[in-house]
């Protein structure tokens, strides 16, 4: 057995969530306010006027995190019960850097409309959703629908949490190397959830052409298209690519400034960074092995490489965007995160990062950076757009 | 604003519930094993053998205190934004007094379908469930049918944690009266979702006969009755009387060792209780105000009144029960909470009154008594019957 998981296992065992007071509870005349008959006071309150929920409970600082076990980082579709740990950590994560009281719950459905429904009558328990490690294509379904009709905030993290976090890392990269993004062509590997939310994301923000690959090739019009995939081809998000000869990956890099890797580990060869347009950036973000390791980077041209691991420079960590902005949207009453916000939340990252320190090893804070919280929780706060 | 009111709003003030971790999160060490990567290693245990989630998570002391507001004590059908401050509070007891990590669960519907899908969806979150506060009849089928399904212990606590509190404080009033269960003779009062669980325990204790009285007035086989009722008329639970007159509560208490009330304050003439047996045992427990006041009862013949007051001698207080019943089930790792078990319940918590201290004003421990939940939990760890 190796070192981490003797380690993992011990640290798991009788779990790591839990549930504390606010309040303290040590005599009868506490118990007589905390529940029977006092407890009746701040219940005729919410009646008479339901915003007084967010005064007299915890619903203004309290997020769901759901899952059904469906798409866990690395591990795929082991069902709600595995994922019941990566629940209970993301809370953690979420106490740990925004203060915000977090709980997991996991569904025993992967039904698209039952998970829709079920979130629906949760909402009045909690003060926001995170949505967590929903298999791609329904989680966008499941996103939009639940952003539509609840009037709590709905995220996403795997979706817009990466992309976030993703057009943060190309803010810097961009200053560093000089190119703006109007004129950036990017070269997309992977289209699931965090690629798309990362194109719609970025083309929001201006950026030039996104070309893409996923496990059926290059996208093109001339092809069949998964509808989702299709929109995003209509709309503009997703540039069509239509003069392909092998439908590889490598032939969308080849002169893109911008390689952002979600997919799967070492499908990008050092040759086709070469190829590449001058001072690439590469964004490898599979997990845990990176589309190209540090080693092979190494061998390239490539100006500036980032990646999700944590013992690499430059990680890409959605810790760095979900609690400040679920900090931010909570404080501020928001009933929804927008796309707005998610552009605002990746300045506010980029920002933190001072024109001293920007270098092609430090493109991107990392996650114990004290400021970082509260920089995007005030960004969100002041956009408007959430109300 | 009376004294209470002003109190407990200011007590309610940014709510009562919180979360916390079991685990340090200190270093950067920390994270990588309470989140990607080393979270892995415990899903993947899980996810080979759904029993360790038992070990590696937090569901094995993890109940959730589910609710649709419909039925809240003193309130009524406030709905479930207005509830959730008294499913913090029951979380927070459940916390104070056995330890258990309970989550505030409210829910956007009344449907009794929705309510029943709903809880099998969240059921791998939870170690159990308590059930709180839904409206009468359909909280009967709800807990029913959530028994059968779930593999997880599902407790209606006004149902079933009235009920062996109930039981237990008449056992205790019959060993002082020199009464014996087959004996008596019960009129009850009200036969919502307390009184119509209270009749299924006393009978399955042995009580001799119960008669009943609700807004329509006496039960009797003569009438058309709902179809729940019936159901308990024909099985034996509720006893038909038959020779009603007046049609009211007076006849059936005339002459009964017990009165049962769980309807509504002021219900109860002290004149009725002069017409009941030998040292009549009254337990007057509709909240806040007591079917007969202790004014009245102290102008009666009554040889033992009980109440749900705190402030008043013998409260019949859920706070006995629920705690131990679901620490020991949890401990026990049951998969039910069966009615044998409320059986030992209830007997257990009466043993706590030693015979030398018991009188007409302690015939049940106070909840502050330090034994209570663990002599109640170590009767349902000895039971089998919940594998």
């Amino acid at each position: 057995m190796n070192e981490l998981k003797t380690k993992s296992l011990k640290f798991h065992i009788g779990g790591k969530f839990a549930v504390s007071s606010k309040v303290r509870l040590d005599s009868r005349e506490d118990l007589s306010l905390a529940y029977s008959p006092g407890v009746a006071y701040p219940s005729l309150e919410i009646a008479a006027d339901p915003d007084r929920a967010y005064l007299y409970t915890s619903k203004k600082n309290t997020v769901a995190v759901i899952s059904d076990g469906s798409a866990v980082l690395g591990l795929g579709d082991v069902g709600p019960l595995a994922a019941l740990p990566v629940m209970e950590g993301k809370c953690l994560l979420f106490k740990k850097f925004a203060g915000i009281d977090a709980i997991p719950i996991v569904l025993n459905t992967k039904d698209t409309e039952e998970i829709i429904k079920t979130v629906q009558i949760l909402e009045p328990s909690f003060g926001g959703i995170n949505l967590e490690d929903i298999a791609f294509p329904r989680c966008v379904e499941i996103e939009q629908r639940l952003i539509e009709t609840l009037d709590i905030p709905v995220f996403h993290d795997d979706q817009r949490g990466t992309a976030v976090v993703t057009a943060a890392a190309l803010i810097s990269a961009c200053k560093l190397a000089d190119k703006k993004f109007p004129e950036l062509t990017i070269a997309m590997l992977g289209l699931g959830a965090a690629g798309t939310s990362i194109a719609r994301l970025l083309k929001a923000m201006g950026v030039g052409k996104i070309y893409a690959c996923n496990s059926r090739g290059i996208v093109s019009k001339k092809k069949p298209l998964i509808p989702l995939v299709e929109e995003l081809v209509n709309s503009g998000i997703i540039d069509s690519y239509d003069d392909y000869q092998n439908d590889s990956i490598e032939e969308i890099v080849a002169g893109a400034d911008v390689f952002i890797g979600v997919s799967r580990g070492n499908l990008l060869s050092p040759e086709a960074v070469n190829k590449m347009g001058d001072r690439p950036i590469v964004f490898a973000l599979a997990n845990p092995d990176p589309e190209i390791s540090l080693a092979d980077i190494k061998k390239t041209k490539a100006y500036i490489y980032a990646t999700g691991r944590s013992d690499y420079p430059n990680q890409i960590n959605n810790v760095l965007a979900f609690p400040g902005i679920f900090r931010g949207a909570l404080d501020a009453g928001y009933k929804k995160i927008t796309e707005r916000m998610c552009v605002t939340a990746a300045e506010a990252i980029a920002n933190l990062v001072a024109p001293d320190r920007l270098s092609p090893g430090y493109i991107i804070p990392s996650v114990f950076e004290a400021d970082v919280v509260r920089a995007v929780s005030e960004a969100i706060k002041r956009s408007e757009d959430g109300k």
